[in-house]
């Protein structure tokens, strides 16, 4: 008999994933020699873990360590490590080893964000265009996420003023995520935006989600961590874009100190631990100061360029690009239909980009998201390329 | 301000999290040359993973691969290895790549598993004495366990007539989770009795769901996958046993058709994917057999010599020890409170067990595992070790 599904089945999948598998499939068909698909759809550095962490797991693995299971928050001295991180890289900034708890990639710190947090029916706000796990990860949970619409004036970000008509409109939120810098848009709250949301959040006991996957990809500013204004928010962090390590699964989280024990039961029971020998290449990432700079000179040369090349193009309407590897481009003007036009863009000129309906169910329709850390050679044929689109 | 937490925050800890670290405190404290703490408490190999897996996933790393995301389900070579690992390994049987899910282990599996098939109150059958994940992932999920009390009548394993008094009493159950050979008895579902469950299942539109994650380590008779019998069944399997890979964090799901692509948008979203560089040696370990053979000779004699001697050493009543690598032991004649008695035989003795409250709350206090996957050396020792606890 046919049995039946759970509702959370029923959310959406990455659009961006069609977008792959149709610019690989076009990829196979092409010619022997004719150019290839630049990639602007994909939200990872082409270049792989820096070497000193690949030779460190390498060391580890061949040298027989058993690699098992670690304690369920991680090795003692990466634990360590990252907290030394947060000394330096945020200019003195104070967090304890217990407050830190490694995880399998941000993925699996907003899910132990959102279980230990929230609970069933909790509302949990985010502003659109918005990381779409944020949204699914919360419906997969039964939580019900709240979107508030930010545009171009606010960069995209959350505002007091937004908060503040939600609560008066809805009742307060039980939590607020942001993003700085933000998948998709580029842009970042400025230190003082963001400790202004995290006391507002305190203040009326709104829990905090700070994503910081994109720290140390910034352009114009360095950005702030939710963990110097905030006892109670919960920061969350990766390997996967600052260092280069997508693939091997693991990130962190800076735990308010009353959520310690409760992501840690929830962590023993739903993922054991993080990958070992990926915590032991995270841990010497840390040490490939020169590796990391160079793949950050990479992205800014293109960011720059794409800037400078991407009007001229026929996309004059870009988001500020502050940080992360995305530009953010309001295409209104040409189409109503951004999945249409990113098929398009593909189909006519070899590219392939990420309609903006992944981001923004509605005004996504109005945009597309170029990603710019794939190879840099590409990103610099990119425009004369798109320059080719039929208008 | 003091903020609230999620119901999920108050799911039950791992007890033997406390015994591991209570054995090892105790391990730092002895003095230099006295004989070690012995670990019976843990649930994973003193092996590492199989050579040839570590040497590939090493050369893939050093070679430069990006080792970025892989697709959701995992690497395609992956999955097929897989598929011909059901051929072969169970006599024929046949499941196409297009069901492989490859999982961040079988922890990653239960919650693909339960998000897919079953809402927010549903109610998922187990019997106890079981994994205490099970229970506690269902628990975060807001989804509703219900314990189903086995005994050794039926080797701690359900039967047909157990869950039709549940379907009489309460309803029938939207799932069951079984597992063959199960973890903390150690004892198997036959091939007949695991076809006449998956059959009522189907049946009366119940998910079972099979965890198979100490396939290949059986004593008696091979284990059947639910897989033969079922094209409603979830399968869940893992690197993690068989192939001594815990640390790395790979397993897999088989999934019937009309979940496949629920569990699919599920894991884009929850994991995005498996760890890459721990799929890469996942395949090589396919390959591994006689390192593997010589894992599982070394668990055989460590459960031949341990059943001979356990019974003179004061632990008499053994549950059969089918499968697995855990003995499942009635102390119910020496103690009322199993944790306390853990902790006199590690303070008395020098050896570490887990209690048996944390496989089954109440009955659980009249109950030790011994688990016998460690060094065949101090497996020896243990008996006797065990034999010096005051009566």
């Amino acid at each position: 008999m046919m049995l039946k599904r759970g509702a959370a089945a029923a959310i959406a999948p990455f659009l961006v994933m069609d977008v792959i598998a149709r610019a690989n499939a076009r990829q196979a068909a092409l010619p022997a020699g004719a150019p290839g698909i630049i990639h602007m759809e994909v939200g990872q550095p082409g270049t792989g873990a820096p070497r000193g962490a690949v030779e460190a797991a390498s060391r580890a693995m061949l040298a027989g360590e058993p690699l098992g299971y670690t304690e369920a928050f991680g090795r003692r001295s990466l634990r360590e490590a990252i907290c030394r991180h947060y000394a330096s890289f945020y200019d003195g900034v104070t967090v304890e080893p217990g407050r830190i708890a490694v995880t399998t990639g941000a993925s699996g710190g907003f899910l132990l964000a959102f279980l230990s947090a929230f609970d069933i029916g909790d509302r949990i706000a985010m502003v659109s265009p918005y990381y779409p796990p944020y949204l699914n990860i919360l419906h997969a949970l039964g939580m019900v996420p709240v979107v508030l619409p930010a545009t171009e004036a606010t960069r995209f970000q959350p505002t007091v003023a937004m908060l503040e008509q939600l609560a008066e409109q809805d009742g307060l939120p039980d939590g607020l995520i942001v993003a700085s810098p933000c998948n998709p848009a580029g842009t970042m709250l400025a230190a003082t935006e963001l400790a202004v949301l995290a006391q507002w959040c305190d203040t009326h006991g709104v829990r905090l989600v700070s994503d910081e996957i994109y720290h140390g990809l910034t352009w114009e500013m360095p950005a702030a961590t939710a963990a110097s204004f905030s006892d109670t928010a919960i920061v969350i962090n990766s390997f996967s874009k600052y260092w280069s390590m997508t693939g091997w699964r693991v990130g962190w989280m800076v735990l308010p100190l009353d959520l310690v024990g409760a992501a840690e039961r929830l962590k023993q029971n739903m993922f054991i631990s993080a990958p070992h020998v990926s915590q032991v290449a995270a841990e010497a990432a840390f040490a490939c100061t020169a590796e990391i700079a160079a793949n950050l000179s990479r992205y800014r040369r293109s960011r720059d360029f794409l800037l400078q090349h991407l009007p001229g193009a026929g996309f004059p309407s870009l988001s500020p690009a502050q940080g992360a590897f995305y530009l953010y481009a309001d295409i209104s003007a040409r189409s109503g239909d951004s999945l249409s036009f990113a098929n398009r863009i593909l189909d006519e000129t070899g590219v392939a980009v990420t309609p903006g309906v992944d981001f923004d169910a509605g005004r996504g329709q109005g945009f597309l998201r170029f990603s710019y850390c794939g190879p840099e050679d590409d990103m610099r044929n990119a425009p004369s390329r798109l320059a080719l689109l039929a208008h």
